[in-house]
């Protein structure tokens, strides 16, 4: 099974990632796992920080001639800016100094519960792991968790469905479309009007110190039925992908399908009926599921399983909490009124979050699979995995 | 660290939960327990089942003259109905009769992707686990948990905020406002008005064969700052909660405070500040933080953490897929065009699937206390429990 | 992945395991679960309480016309001897009488630590749990883990190796031998002679109020090559197989293999050669290994993972703590010198003990066999297992 | 709770250990963890390897000032042989050239099973990652786990046992002695006429192409009654204990105090009886235990806990599985009858694989600290640790 840890502080030497459970006979392109983390940091409205860092994946373990080998893989990723945090990020030497201290959290951060928790004496032993910059560690294991499902004729993709009050108009993608247009747009919502818009009020939020948030929709491709599973809560596809996409800073809401649409209406008009015939999915270029649906309010998932029908999962996520206004807050030395700190930060971060999220839904696929099919190496994988589509498939 | 496996199939012999890693020295009533119980069988829009069943937890283990031992507890809940399904639902005695198979999946179920998954021949090997009345076991669960939290002064609440398209009109409630008043209301609502509406809104749809969603919201009260961890993607809070309530069936979307709002407005007005001066919760009656908010859009928890405020989730709820308007499917054993199967079942679960909620939440809750304050014997934990407030808090 | 939860005091109403993760389509008989019950109340030396229980596995949950679900699967045991215990372990009536409590804790027991641990004032709190009748329950999850691997023609054995001092004589055992042999004997030596003198060496320590241990093998054959891994210390077969035969009550000590007497030769005699030549482990009756071994110092593991030879992990027990010679110990009420409580007990459990071992082995290998085979359903576990055997094997 | 995740293959760039869990203000010495890596490379009887590599610890995260954040700790350990092995270990870059494959498994190594595992067509493949080097990234985490302890006042220790058949003569070591003496002596024995006599046994074993096994003792001081539990299996010390020894590379037995001489006694003379009066260990110089003990052959465990006496586990290590005289094999590209393959190595590890059984138990009880007192801050845990003292002890 699939699992991992990441570390690293936002300003400290690098973040790692190990990503133990990995099949072995994976091809991996460091060109591709680069252009992953790339896609993170893109985006209109994103601060100084992503013009300081070129984020690139050094591959210490797992992988042998571009080919994973079924041993954890380590992944590091240097921060270049810790050059210039030395003297405060040093895992040794010297010592904190007075008036370097942070003594004012930011509400709608980790720094105050996390002071109260850790008992800390310095907002910065919080904030530097609280950072979005761990979700660097992510997209790399995401980048991995990419390359495995696509062996299996999967992919994940996103897009952005709103930047602050600005909807995107267009219909659910197809997978298709998803690789060509979205991440042309500098806010990838490939919708060149809302785009435009949402560039404007973003601005405007900048002059004002404002930020601003968003949703955007990660969606599953190519996924068989029967991942995740009804027999016990924990195992269940839909509580996995919420807990996975939740657990991104910032993301605070989420909804599988038409979930919210759905639940003012009635069983009859939501539920997606099932018709004989082949299904629109074409599996290894041969297969096809004997029947087939025209809608798909459930986002791919039912009784907790995927359905055959594209994964549908959309996030709703809050505007930065590091804002150029500070807001009120008090201080951590006596509890007495003051304003928030500030730190470097972007004024939204809704189209990178996307790239997380589709990492984080990688993941889960990753780890279905590997829980379905067995994980010992990629060959097994895939036999498994042509069993289970001859006895649930038509050819076609 | 509390964990706990449910088993148990809708019509079989009767459910049962182990909860392991209980603390000792929580008093455990049954009547509250019972109650719990009871609690998740009410609510207007109810089927037959909930007639015929009267649900009562029998404990086999871990609570002796009415304290938890530290020993895994065991409840078991008996299926009354089981009597008249000793046939079909028999452990060992007699087969399956052909003609008493069912082949029609019904959409929105885990009935078709469950055949494929297992390779079963029969739906019903597959609807009988995955069928709501398993979360009788997580209520029985949740119960224990509740029974914990309450130690330490917290406790967990819910409400109905919509029914179909039609919504709750009042304020967020509080604490003691959500005791006195959802449970008298049909639909856990408490607004009058808009309950009686919901039911005239579920009588229409029960005589059109359709079914009816909505929405709920779980709060979590006196709960104090750092449960969870920033640390770690996995041990966020935001993410364990979204996992743990879209594991309930039907539950497609949640978001935790006001997300979804959030997601559309500047960062400046949406970050509840923090203000100098003692908190408005009372921990023991003698604690209170050092600072205040006035606001609460962060439904309690920043940066994965709780933060001292009232945690607040909406959950999502689809409309039950069971009608008695069938609709259009396949059957399993030629995947030719025939109608779905028709199992008993309710119109609305709305306001039962709130108290799962509540069940779930508590469950959360009582795994963070463990992990943060240990989780031998209640002692213990209420004396670290108290050391840390004696760190954090101001007393009054 | 297979995964279960116990629960039960030793004089409670009975005990309950949940084994989940189990997959669809195994055969399951009630008598089987029964006979391996009994098995481990079997044994010369056995004390009171086996001839008052006639342990019996009630099956709630699950299992299907004899097939399982997929579904977790719960099995009762009821304690017959709970009818005689009711005033003294019920769960809420009553509450303990001051002159009932335990106070005095058996040296080599939990009783002392457990009491230290929970803040517990009677030490029946501590000794119900910690009673070695709890492995009725992992004997019933065990039954099941060995219907599963029956079914990939594996098999888990055990034989008693010494009672006391007093050594079986016996060359290490194969398959046909053990099923045979060993049940008859009451001490599972299937030694005549050491039998002999081993049940006289238990009636003599009988006589003098003492207690008797003694070591036991278990053996598992059929077991294919890679189960375990290499690479993670937590994967690695043998940590696993040690810490589920450590963890039943009394051993103290395992090892794989002829560990102890390899530790004191040279590499070149003690590891075992390969040669050429097909295997003489024979797979679904037409796989064999395209290589052979004359030895098996191993004990079937190499590198942290199965390697086609015979699983044989020998296991180390103390003998029982509970004795009629009462040793010395401390009152937990006020630290004065006093005796140890004597509860029911028995003399030796060795036999016991031996088949607990069984069961736990055999959970192992069904925890193994579902991560690298899948576990959904026991029809595409089979089909991937042969996959491997076609890749691995030869045919014969 | 304390987990982590290593990796690294032998000859490639590095071994990487994350630690996530571990509580925040913990004093850490990068001089400490690498002395600990020192003293694993130490012993006589080491291979050229060994005068390569001058192990040294890169801290990356999780700490800042000497103090861990609390965050995920990453250590990075560089190989500095890796520049003589790029080309036949580069990620990324090259290809394997057909004759620079290894087609010669070695008996008693990963090789064989691990080759049929994953579908390798190189023994390189496995062996990487199956060498005892991953060691390395145990012990600096084990290191970290040494320093959490340390703050509990409680320690690791080991010393060699035997070395092949020649036997340590001296009773069993205190805390103070073992401190002193054992790192002194090449072979960590301390008892200098065995050690003379097995530095020649090596010698000789050296000249003849031989390997050598033995045993080690690891002992815990100052570990207070209660850690592990009896209430679940997997949740006990000794089974814990026992798979995180047993995981260790070559280490095949285990016995917890004097497990194997236990079994051939009878109870009266084995189980360590408990008397008046305060207890020989001081707690943070001013807590006993209101009783003693003069023995301890349970080894500091009962009933699956801890019980205030030293903990003691024997480990039996096979000897080394690579030999200059080469075993017979077969080759894994057409199973016809050769001979292993030679990989650089030791003639004997059994004092580095002492060190590595320090750093298991160090972090078996880290793991068990931070579930009984919480994990958040050391001193959260020591405020938690002192209640549980000032309850359960006398002070003095």
């Amino acid at each position: 099974m699939v699992r991992f840890l990441t570390s690293g502080e936002s300003h400290g030497k690098g973040l790692t990632v190990i990503v133990e459970g990995f099949p072995s006979g994976v091809s991996v392109s460091k060109e591709f796992v680069d252009g992953e983390l790339r896609r993170r940091m893109a985006g209109y409205g994103r601060g100084g920080r992503m013009r300081i860092e070129a984020d690139s994946a050094e591959f210490n373990s797992g992988v042998r001639f571009g080919k994973t080998l079924g041993s954890p893989i380590c992944i590091h990723i240097k921060n270049l800016d810790y050059k210039n945090w030395k003297k405060i990020m040093s895992p040794f030497r010297g010592r904190l100094e007075e008036d370097k201290r942070i003594l004012n959290p930011r509400p709608g951060h980790a720094d105050l519960s996390g002071v109260l928790k850790r008992g800390a004496e310095d907002v910065r032993d919080i904030l530097e792991r609280a950072s979005a910059r761990e979700t660097a560690a992510r997209v790399a294991a995401g980048a991995l968790a990419k390359l495995l499902i696509a062996a299996f004729d999967m992919s994940v993709k996103s897009y952005v469905t709103s930047i602050g009050h600005i909807r995107h108009q267009r219909k659910r993608f197809r997978s298709g479309l998803l690789t060509k247009d979205t991440d042309k747009d500098p806010l990838r919502m490939a919708d060149e009007k809302a785009s435009r818009m949402a560039r404007n009020h973003i601005s405007d939020a900048a002059k004002r110190g404002d930020s601003v948030g968003g949703s955007f929709e990660v969606l599953g491709f190519g996924v068989p039925p029967g991942l995740g599973d009804y027999t016990h809560w924990d195992k269940r596809l839909d509580g996995r992908l919420a807990r996975a996409l939740v657990s991104i800073p910032a993301i605070k809401g989420i909804e599988i399908g038409d979930a919210i649409d759905a639940s003012r209406k009635g069983g009859v008009k939501v539920h997606d009926r099932i018709f004989a015939g082949p299904g629109s999915q074409l599996y290894f270029e041969k297969y096809r599921l004997p029947f087939r649906r025209k809608t798909n309010a459930a986002g791919g998932i039912e009784g907790g399983m995927s359905n055959g029908e594209s994964l549908v999962v959309r996030c709703y996520m809050k505007p930065i909490p590091t804002l150029t206004v500070p807001l009120d807050t008090v201080s951590i030395h006596d509890y007495s009124q003051t304003e928030a700190v500030k730190e470097r930060s972007d004024v939204c971060a809704v189209p990178a979050a996307s790239v997380v999220g589709e990492s984080m839904v990688a993941l889960v696929l990753a780890e279905c699979l590997t829980e379905k099919f067995g994980g010992d190496s990629l060959g097994d994988m895939l036999e498994a995995y042509e069993s289970y589509l001859e006895r649930i498939c038509v050819k076609s």
